[in-house]
């Protein structure tokens, strides 16, 4: 393939976020800060990655825009889905993530980012509680209805092509089903007899995208499109899905710390992960059956990192625990302490502490950005169905369970395939393997 | 090339440990005890690691001695050189790196490996005091003592292959000087000449190593391999070097999380690094002269990773500080605490810490065994001058910097050197990019 | 009062520990150790700490033992009640506490201490599993038969003295009924009638102690002594009570950081703990319905030394969250990691993160020396009742809440009140006030 | 004495201060703030402590102003020298400490502030370039020219009562020399001659201070008054003098935390405290000589509290080390962490961690409040010559060396010397010992 096949970045392009909380509006007012050269969009890969491309004597390095056709920022129309009225200044504020000075210069354009009703159900998130809420009888109403502001906005924006993206909250947990979550048949079966309890909100936000011909990212833990069903529907659009869970501090720093670990060949004897937070994220994971969510997505980082299949000497019987607390002081500004038991020479015992004082929606905000400008390109190049190579961006990336694949949780493994991709789809040769 | 053109590992390997304190006695006497089946040689990429070759559906995951042939744990026969005339035994017990019962089992052994006399000068390390030291009048005296040594425990031993590797103190900081080091001739001179402001005891060493046909390793911080003289020399000799500074604790977690920083083309502001470690080699560097070699050496780790050139928005200004404390409470159990002031969207900061509560003998063991068995194979596959690929083992890597050539330090980069390299010796195809 | 009044410590102590594992064996270990002149009991204030009696000119700095007779360690006997049938010589080597070299020494004596028969309902300890286990019909026979222990065991080893202390796991939270534990009738009338659910076996152990005239030390969280039935029972039988929960190590940093804060009045946002530990204590916190007592237990020691009705502008509204992690590789090392989040000067936030690698054994060790020869000392002196100036060995102080009496946590005052105990037995004036 | 012996504090009180740099701002504009009522100020004793006077029924606890008369915050008059000729708005918003909307409400009383010309010599402060300088030939001169400037000042603003206080840079270390320091008469005679070696700018201040009825509060590690000169100067004109090194952080914490240690009995191996700070403080203390003079300050904590005479068995041989360093990054934000060895039961070691994230500005800011309002206190309540009630807000606290008096550095035992003070100031009984 040769970039040609891609097709150009023509037009506008419409980003609609679901939740216009905290990361909604550290990353809308980022972006509308940065076209305005008032900040940097620094953490994004688009705006400053550079990647080898060619080899050898042959060889260069080059930023993404250079490699494919992006998304010029200039070009960006935003819309917001909340249970919440206020618009996306208010939001702003609210959200203390931002400085004032750091908002005021685009307080216009932010006011003029007002709430969508949300597709809510309140049994998803009890901790919630908004008003500025769809009324449907039933799961396709839901989707249908989503469906009409996707059309509306883009329309009334001009936008040539709409990306959808999840930034709320964490559902509940939601076991998938092989009954219902298995065909797309199946889904939409569930979703006419309005079957509440294995179809979640998140659900009809991407099956509406997907409808739409919309490319869609799931932010957080939730299983929305770690189904088959949903694989079927992305096939069927030819629209790209990815997910799920923004990877941004501990995870982070995980999949990134473990490899040092298992590229020593050092043991493992246990780690350890607790967190503080106190932005609306946290008060939602408060509640057990949404925390239970989250921890699967964040457990399986380590597991296909350091294998105990393949290193049983080193990595067989490690215990790892990871706790998430609410704890309001912090506001967003969470913060993640880790105490990793390893072991060395001999089995003689060694211990890391991590301590990281984070912010979510800075370390989110550049990740919503490329994962639109990603997905928009992936739609243009006729990459549909999973997104393996946006696997950098997610706490716990899609994988074809059914099959017994396994996700990459190794952030150079992933930093390689999502390389690889871009180098692809700009006509260079890719790497053949990732380790 | 074909592995087959890599000469067979037969016959016994002799390791040569210049120094018998903790590091070189916990190596010691964990390869004693784990060619018994008493002990496991964790972090030991020769015992452990699986490395990919082949690609596609060709590919496999194979341990080194798979692909390469390795001496065996089995083969090697240990000497060691001290200023100190205590045996391993007693130096392993001094030590307190290990417990008793990890060393009484190969006490017999232990006890049989003496010191031969050092080759030392106490001007390079004021702290030290030991009188187990070589008379001689010159350098040129103190190289062909040593070259009488290496002879002398080949032949008693029926080594058919020796290795020489550096275990011992920083020596004071020895700047490279153009007419002394840059030619072997010159330095040959100087040391007929007995100019002992330049020439380093363990320069000695390296020359009656490389002399004696055998690879030289440089763990220490020391220059000594620094330069080109040696170059010249190992070229003249067809022998491996390899240098410089057992990539331990703190260097080794600052080469492996940089990288998660660039990789996520995060900024940075600020890394203050501090380590408190009570043992031999603190007391040594808590001389400044001595610290001085070492800082050199540590400093260099983060500006090959995290480049002002290439990411001038997020690496131009960061400021960099690295402190070496001698703290008698802590012995072998050195202590690295890592304060990181990272920013990312719009320039919003945030901090990362990392203690790491390490033992600098348990991390340093392995890496003696890799590179003695690695060196001794890289001159068998006929490899000399310097092996960038063991740059993954070394605080400081060697590079040619009379033609601007730049260090590797990026953890992962230098693994996959090493990977290619194993490759390439094994008769596999390299990949031909490291990024 | 003059010492005179206090009765001498003539004969022997005998010391009944509830529990034979990894606290009871480093105790009994260390006391025995220590009379051999082959450790030092740190740690123990009746050992170690001096302090003044008089006042001005008349000042003097003293040992406790120069200040009141206390009973001298050559003294001690020791009995254990355990679940599991392992002597203290097999315990104390399971526990993997102490180095075999500083157990062997006396690994005859601690041979010779077998446990009798535990008083055990497993429905207050689900985790726990062991058979050494008496067979009671009811809490009545429970009661007897360890009153029958103490008593054989006094004869056997020629007592003068017993004092029975709690060292055994936290049982599942006995919320206090009034009408179960407000009279000793009813109380006696629920052990009678076998109330299960409102008598736990640590009651009957509480209840033998006294009735036998032995003072009795809750170690753990559990409600035990903190209710009025036992203090009508301490005080008919006129022995002292003390309680509850060992202060080891992260309230101990916190009963004496807090202090700090307070003095200098800053104010608190909010401070969260979390622990880590992996031996059986752990294991049983696991559980939920034991966890809860210790939470109970470890939350009040903020609220009564940062005062929100006293500093309503500095501690009105701090947010205080205490997590206890069961995580194995661990064991007895256990580890807490506290974030506190104060404020300064117009109200600017700051914070304090204190990581306490501690081990609970060695931290709890001397506390049970203390407490068992205070609590004879007590005995002796005639003060019975809650023994109000133990409060300093204490995480969760006994106080009449019937009264709203407040317990006084702070570490300091504590420290004050015991000081002014052991003048008031020595003879000495006491100071009026502790603040 | 009784509360009347105290004169009233009626009328102006002129609090001139040397340095217009972070401290001093962020201590002004939360005076001006709070008696707007739009800051608290927080962390100050005078305004916040409450302490019980009284003893048994007859004690209750009140403010500082309800049992002394303070001086009023709507009574105070500030004045500042300085090197640099910003006012002090100007100097607020370069330290960055607080943020422009703290400092907007009170900019035009900030602005109003200008620094008057600094009495300077570069000598002791080499990293400091300033021009706002006074031009003096002799040490003479330039006390007569600050004489000149409080009696301007004083007048001026028609203030009763002044007093000076230092919070600018530590001077370079200035070892106390018997000739030149040691009586008043030869510190004058030196200042005629012009002995700049021996006589630090720091000590033109004081003099002036002292001459003029003014006390005299010495912020940094400067030897200024720790003379017997200046004993005698404060003894011949009546004054009050304190200092030295406002207690703020990492000493803070020791003061407090160190006596956790040695009030339960633990040993301690060693204690390692590291320091990063970027402000202009941490710019001057990167410069060995003027760092010497904050660790012979800083060192003196812990030997005091924690006794090797006293208890050798637990305090004979720690190692206590102190490192400061400049790191620009963190600016006023200064952090500090400390390592801390000890041992408990049978000396197994354990190991406590304490990382402060802290604002030295907002720290120091509420001490200069207090120390201002005490210093006159203690002047209208006729104590004269060194303040040891004042030692609670000092690194460094003032003794008598001469007769080797030890000073108090307890936190604990400071407090309590500081409420005594107060208790007899206002005609109550004081506690008669402080442990």
């Amino acid at each position: 393939m040769k970039q040609q096949d891609v097709m150009p970045a023509d037009g506008k392009l419409g980003i609609m976020v679901v939740g216009c909380g905290a990361v909604s509006t550290t990353f809308i007012t980022g972006v509308l800060m940065a076209r305005k050269g008032l900040a940097k969009p620094v953490g994004s890969m688009t705006q400053y990655d550079k990647i080898r491309v060619g080899r050898g004597d042959n060889k260069k390095y080059l930023n993404y825009n250079d490699i494919v056709p992006l998304a010029r920022l200039e070009d960006i129309e935003f819309a917001v889905w909340d249970v919440y009225p206020q618009n996306a200044y208010q939001a702003a504020m609210y959200a203390e993530v931002l400085n004032e000075k750091d908002i005021n210069p685009v307080r216009d354009e932010l006011e003029k980012i007002v709430p969508m009703k949300a597709a809510f159900d309140k049994n998803y998130a009890k901790r919630i509680d908004g008003d500025n809420v769809k009324d449907c009888k039933t799961r396709r109403e839901m989707a249908e209805a989503l469906r009409e502001d996707i059309r509306r906005f883009k329309k009334e924006k001009n936008c040539a092509r709409i990306v959808v993206i999840w930034a709320a909250s964490t559902e509940i947990y939601v076991p998938v089903d092989e009954n219902v979550h298995f065909t797309l048949a199946a889904l939409e079966k569930a979703m006419d007899e309005d079957d509440r309890e294995h179809i979640a909100p998140s659900m009809c936000y991407a099956y509406a995208a997907l409808s739409e011909g919309a490319p869609f990212i799931m932010g957080a833990p939730n299983t929305t499109v770690d189904i088959p069903a949903m694989w079927e529907l992305a096939e069927k659009t030819k629209m790209p899905i990815s997910g799920k869970d923004f990877k941004t501090g501990q995870t982070l720093v995980k999949s990134g710390f473990a490899p040092i670990i298992s590229t020593r060949c050092l043991g493992l004897n246990g780690w350890f992960s607790t967190n503080i937070l106190g932005n609306r994220d946290g008060l939602v994971l408060d509640e057990p059956a949404n925390f239970r969510t989250k921890e699967v997505s964040k457990l399986s980082t380590l597991e296909t990192i350091l294998k105990a299949d393949v290193q049983p000497e080193l990595y067989k019987d490690y215990y790892h625990k990871v706790r998430i607390n609410y704890y309001p002081p912090r506001n967003d500004n969470k913060e993640g302490w880790d105490n990793i038991d390893i072991f060395g020479w001999m089995g003689y015992p060694m211990q890391i502490k991590i301590n990281f004082l984070c912010r979510d929606s800075i370390l989110a905000a550049p990740l919503l950005l490329d994962l639109c400008l990603l997905s928009d390109l992936a739609a243009r190049a006729g990459r549909y169905g999973t997104q393996h190579f946006l696997s950098f961006f997610m706490k716990s990336p899609m994988h074809d369970y059914t099959r017994n694949e396994e996700a990459v949780n190794n952030l150079y493994q992933q930093y390689t395939m999502l390389k690889n991709a871009i180098r692809e789809m700009g006509g260079y040769e890719a790497d053949e393997e990732i380790d």
